[in-house]
Formats: C-alpha cells, structure tokens, sequence
C-alpha cells in the first residue's frame, strides 16, 4: 500500500455508513416508489441542492452555486484541487443513482480528504452538475463550467413543455449568480463513479470497472409531411401519407444498420411523433429519432452516412417529398486520460481482487466535457440487470462501498504521485 | 316532373338564402379559423344543440333531445315520418361542412314540407345526431337511436382524456333525458346529405351524388411490449425494442397489402403511441393503429388475414414477443337502399343533367346504423381538393345549395310514391 504513508489516508477515513446515508437522503428529494423524479431545475431540484450546499459547508468546504445550479464544495484553503463529482439531476422518471451516486461519492471523498489531513497544496473539490439529462440541454451545467455553453443557447433552450432555460434558472432563485464562478484552471484533474447502467459488469460476474473512454454519439430528427385526409375516401394513390413514407425510410435505414454495424455500435429509434395521430386520418407529419454511439469514429461516419443516403433516396414514397434532415447530437468518442485510467484500475484491483476490468462507456457523462480542459478519470459499479433511466435501476450496497473505496484509494494515490509532501 | 301535382312542392319552398345563412350560423358554434372544433358534448355543441332545438321549434316541428345529445325535428301532428339529418359533433379539429351540412339539409327540407302542405300521412322529421365522430364511442348518437349502444358500453365510454360518456351526459344537462324517445317505427325512411370526404366528384367534374354504399372498416391496434434501457449502454443483442419490432412488422404488412390490394381498398397507420418516446431510451412499448376499409367483404378479409399472418410471425424481432391484438372496429359493407338510391340520383340528375353520379361511400356515415332499420340513401356534394377531417374543408356555395334542392326534389318524389293523396 503507497497510501497515507506520511499522514492519514483519505481511504481510512472514508465512512461507508455515512456515505450510504446521504446517498440515501439525496434519493428522497423526489422520490417515487422505487425511482426518483427530480428534473434539474425543478423545486424538488433546488431543495436537493440547498441540501447538498450545506452538506458540503458541514465538512468544512466553502459551497459555490452557479446560475445553471451546480453546486461546488471547495476546499478553498488550496489553491487547487482534484475534482470530482456527477450530475444531481434526474431523467424524467429516473432512477436513484444514476449521477447521484457520483455526487455522493464527491462529497464523501472531499469530507474523508479535509478530515484526514492528507491533502497538502492539492485539495479535493466535490461538484454536483445540473442537467445532465438534458431537460433544457444536453450536459447544461458541466458545459456551462466548461465554457462551452453560448450565451445564445442559454437564452434560446427550452423544455419539452417550452419553459425556457433562462426562466427556470430565475424561478429556482439562481438568476442573479455568475455563470463560471469556479474557474477549470483551479482543478488539476476530474474524476466521476458512476453506475454502468448497462449488463457487462453483472454479466461477467464483475464489481468495477476503470472507464478508457466515452463513446460517441450522433442523433438525428427525421421529418416527413404529409397531408391529412379522410382516411377512409381518399384514394391510395392520391395520398401523403407521412407514417407510411416513415416506416419505409426507417426499414431501409435498419436494414443498412444492420449490414454495417460492428459488435458494439447500437442505435435507437426512441422517439415518434405523428400528427394528428388519430386512426381515421391520413397522418399529416411523422417524425422519428435516430440515434447511434460507437466508440469508432470511422464506425459513426459510416452511420452517418447510411442516413444521409437513406434520406436522398427516400422522395416519391407514399406520396410524399424527401424528409427533412436535422442533425440533433453530434458528440466525438472521448478518450480518458490513460495514465488515470490505470491508477482507477489498479485502485478497484486492490479492493475487488481481480473484480475489476476496463471498459468503454455507452453512456454519455460529464466527464466528456471535463476531459478537453484536464485528466480525467472515470470509475464504474454494476447495475442490477443493466437497467438504468427506470424505476427499477439499482446497485447492490456492497458495491455501491467498493466503488466509493477504490475511487479513494485512487484519490490517495493520485496526490502521491502529483502533490508529495 | 312528378312533384308538387297536387299541392305546393317541397322543392319549391325550399329557400336556398334561409339554408347557407342556417348553415353559417351552425358553423359559428365553435368556429376557429376556417375550421370548426365542436367536439360531441363540449359546451360550445351543447349550445349549438340549443339553437338548432329553437330552429326546428321555429319551423314547426316538436324538438326532442334524447340523452345522448341527438336532437330531433318532428313533425308531431303526422304519425310516422321520412327521418333527414346527420351528425353535429366534428372531430377535434373538424372542417365546418362534415355532417353540419346534412344537419341543415334536414331542417331546411323539414322546414320546407311543412310550410309546403305536400306531406299527408307522412311527415318529414330532421335530425342532428351526436358524436359521429367518436369522441366517446363511434356514432353514438345514431347507434343509440337504432338500439345498438349497450347500457355496458353507455357505462365505460371515455374519451381520450378519460372523461366518462355519462359524466359528459350530465355536465351537458341531458342526464334525465330518455335513450330512446323517438322510435325508429316512426320512421319510414332515412336520408343523409354529406360532403363527399374525397376528391372523385371534383376530379371528375361532377356536383352530385347518389350512395349506393358504406364500405366496411377494420381497425386493429398492435401493440408490442419491450424494455425501457439505456440507449447508449444496453447492448443490440440484450435489447428488448418494441419500436424496431413494430418498424419490421409493418413493414412486412404494408408488403402484403400492398400485393393484395385492389384499386378500392384503402388502408392507413394513423397513430403511433411509443414508451416513454425518448430518443436516449429504448422504447418499452409501441402500438401502431392498422385500418383498412373496402366496399368488398372478401378483401376486408384477406386484409384481417395478413394481419393475422403477420403477427404470428411477428415473435424474436429486436428481442420481442408477438405483438398485442386487439380488435377495435369491424363494420361490414352496408349496401344503401336500391330503389332509393335511383330516386337520389334521378333527382339529382334533374338538378344536375349529366353531372351526378352513383358511388360508394369510403367513409362511415350515421347512415349505416339506418339501413338495417328502414330504406336508407345518402346524397354527396364535392370536398374542395378532396379534403376533409381538417380546417381546409370546403365545398362550392353552389355544390352545396343544388345538394339541398336535390334531396328535396328526391323527398317530393317519395313522398308521391308512398304517400299520395
């Protein structure tokens, strides 16, 4: 063990019950049955936030809120720090630990670092970000830190149900707080746990896994118009007939899919619109998602490509012209930082004894925008039958403790290497 | 010409100015833009109901509400009657001509017979059926009158937001009212002037005609039931997709439709209902609405057999079981009346020399729950651009007026046929 060799180790003084505790109590802001509802920004949200704000100020870290409601927990007595952290939003109907479980970690790693004396010029911050899950944007807060959020897409972004950005941000009381009041320069590297939310871990039996990279991700919006008519007279010929034309673009399109895709690629039609949307009426527009994620970028030019052919030869079907096209998402696959990746991994061998592997992430996270700007890290623990964005998401306690262990083993080992005494 | 020998013609007393400016008023019941939106038991249909009460009071005639919201004009003094009417509910979004024509057609003829001194014995009557258009069955209001609405689905009918048919009743203060206080023994005839729904009459030039029949319709919804995941995490081959499931199975059936198809039959994909229809998650369920209508019963049957066929080979697809079917129509092709039908069309022919036509009827029609009761015909007049079920319905003032002066003329000659004096 290289840890606390000179002074206590942040991984002695991580409390399992304490951290189990808040992880618990955070879950309670919105929660429903099994899952959480807490959508950034909403009221549940903010008391979640004002919660973790004072959380942070009890383990002695000064508590920093930004105008798109992240909190931070600075060890403001260092001038820079590791920081680490997730997201404290949820998805529409969410689960409980997707982001929350790496926030609770931040807060316990940077309590366990400021008790243990351990840290020299070199602090531990905790962050929780905000939005995540995309209500207004995608990755609102931690783009907002990145400094890649616009002026223009802050003012502009909207709910589902239209509610702008701007004025959520002043109904929830963050309106008149600086948009980057904790500058990137202060961290010296990021570092998020997360649950899989996905079936590799459980299904191979393992408890951890070091995260190598995040894949990329480009979504598109399909768009066809029709024409609405009596579904009973109107002659077939005659017709525009959105949904028909759709689900023939969308087969060919699958069937492409499925000749060029490798064993890791996936891709996803998750949302529909019609309109009207009524049995007896010719269908006046159609709409339908299409997503893919690869860690290959050659893999997602290729996918790209197979829609764009899709939609140049897809006008005269079912009466109607070409769709429009509207490119949604277009995220590049993100390595981690290597060197990191290794420490994450070493850290989850020492506590899970060859439980512990390295894998890319299907998922996309806040880390991804971290990494740009410094090294970054990222740790996984199993989720129970790979389900996430549920109710039924979950993960047993005993991995939830080794997953927070090993990323302060990492922590430990980390300032060794990087802030020696 | 036959009409008004012995006494004053319905015909000649009907009063084209006094029927469009009826007709306009009715439109302004619930008018927005140049559509109508005046859903079966709203408020705003509730009043229209009102009015036309007091229009048929105004002409002469008894006016009797039943509890459904069908509003009856009788002739009280005449012991049975010819019945003229349609509906008066439009869909959600409803054009101002779909049933409010033949609603007004029926209280102008109504009005006219009485003012004419024509009718002995027989007696016209005018009625303004309620929700033809489904809101909270389909054709309520005709089916109720005819003896088809059972006090089971009276009971349980909801709309789409969930509002109970017999809590809509007494919101609209018809609850005390009686099913059925007028009899179809009553009746000894049932005539239904209509826009056409479809573009045959203005493509091919022609301003009447007389129905020879209502197609048959089957609907079905499909629906298949998958998993809520993680669209980044959840492996293609884990995945349980019931929006690619449903992609391939309609894509299969539109395949075998298309092969079995003659040049009548018509059949659309109305509506597609996705959970939770989210682009970054799996769909845990998709239905999709399959209804197809044809004038033939053997083609509505190798349909119905396709979609048997397609769902039992519909299982393993994108990780999903058979699909979910249910029933939700099955109206067989209802022939109109034949002799009744040549009286329609010669008159119209006298109104309209060599512009009138015999056709089948794509759409359904309040007329059909008739035609097992009493000698049933319908009339068309021409759907601007074919267009219906949308704002931008239509049809030409002098389409509408030569429809109404038709009927009449084909009710004078019944009238002489089974009534003479």
């Amino acid at each position: 063990m290289t840890h606390g060799d000179r002074r206590g180790s942040i991984a002695d003084c991580f409390d399992p019950g304490r951290m189990l505790a808040d992880l618990d109590r955070l879950r309670a802001f919105g929660a429903t049955g099994t899952g959480v509802v807490r959508p950034a920004l909403s009221s549940v949200d903010v008391q979640s936030r004002d919660w973790l704000a004072s959380r942070y100020r009890d383990a002695g870290l000064e508590a920093v809120t930004d105008r798109c409601g992240n909190v931070f927990g600075c060890d403001a007595v260092r001038p820079s720090a590791i920081l680490i952290g997730s997201h404290a939003d949820t998805q529409v109907k969410g689960g409980w630990l997707d982001g929350a479980l790496g926030v609770i970690y931040g807060l316990e790693i940077a309590r366990a670092a400021k008790a243990s004396g351990r840290t020299g010029r070199i602090g531990v911050d905790a962050v929780a970000w905000n939005d995540e899950e995309g209500r207004f944007t995608h990755f609102t807060g931690s783009r907002a830190y990145a400094g890649k959020l616009s002026i223009g897409e802050y003012d502009t972004a909207v709910d589902a149900d239209g509610i702008r950005l701007a004025d959520a941000v002043v109904a929830a009381g963050y309106g008149d707080l600086p948009l980057r009041p904790v500058s990137p320069s202060r961290h010296v590297a990021y570092l998020e746990g997360h649950i899989e939310q996905g079936p590799l871990l459980e299904t191979t039996g393992l408890q951890l896994a070091a995260v190598d990279g995040i894949v990329g991700a480009k979504e598109y919006l399909v768009t066809y118009h029709g024409e609405a008519n009596h579904a009973g007279t109107a002659p077939m010929a005659l017709r525009h007939d959105a949904v028909r034309a759709m689900i023939a673009f969308v087969s060919r399109l699958e069937e492409r899919f499925a000749a060029l895709a490798d064993d890791h690629i996936v891709w996803t039609f998750g949302r529909i619109t019609v309109e009207p949307n009524a049995p007896s009426i010719v269908p006046a527009a159609a709409s339908i998602s299409v997503q893919f994620r690869s860690s290959r970028p050659a893999m997602l030019e290729r996918f790209a490509a197979a829609v764009h052919q899709t939609v140049d030869e897809a006008g005269g079907v079912a009466g109607c012209a070409k769709p429009d096209l509207a490119q949604i998402l277009d995220y590049v696959p993100t390595p981690m930082d290597l060197h990191l990746t290794h420490i994450l991994h070493d850290a989850a061998q020492t506590i899970a004894p060859g439980r512990s592997r390295i894998m890319s992430s299907g998922a996309g996270h806040d880390a991804q925008f971290m990494a740009p700007l410094m090294p970054t890290g990222m740790l996984f623990v199993p989720s129970i039958g790979g389900i996430s964005h549920s109710f039924d998401e979950d993960t047993a306690r005993g991995d939830l403790v080794a997953g927070c262990r090993a990323l302060a083993l990492a922590v430990d080992r980390l300032l060794t290497e990087i802030d020696p005494v």
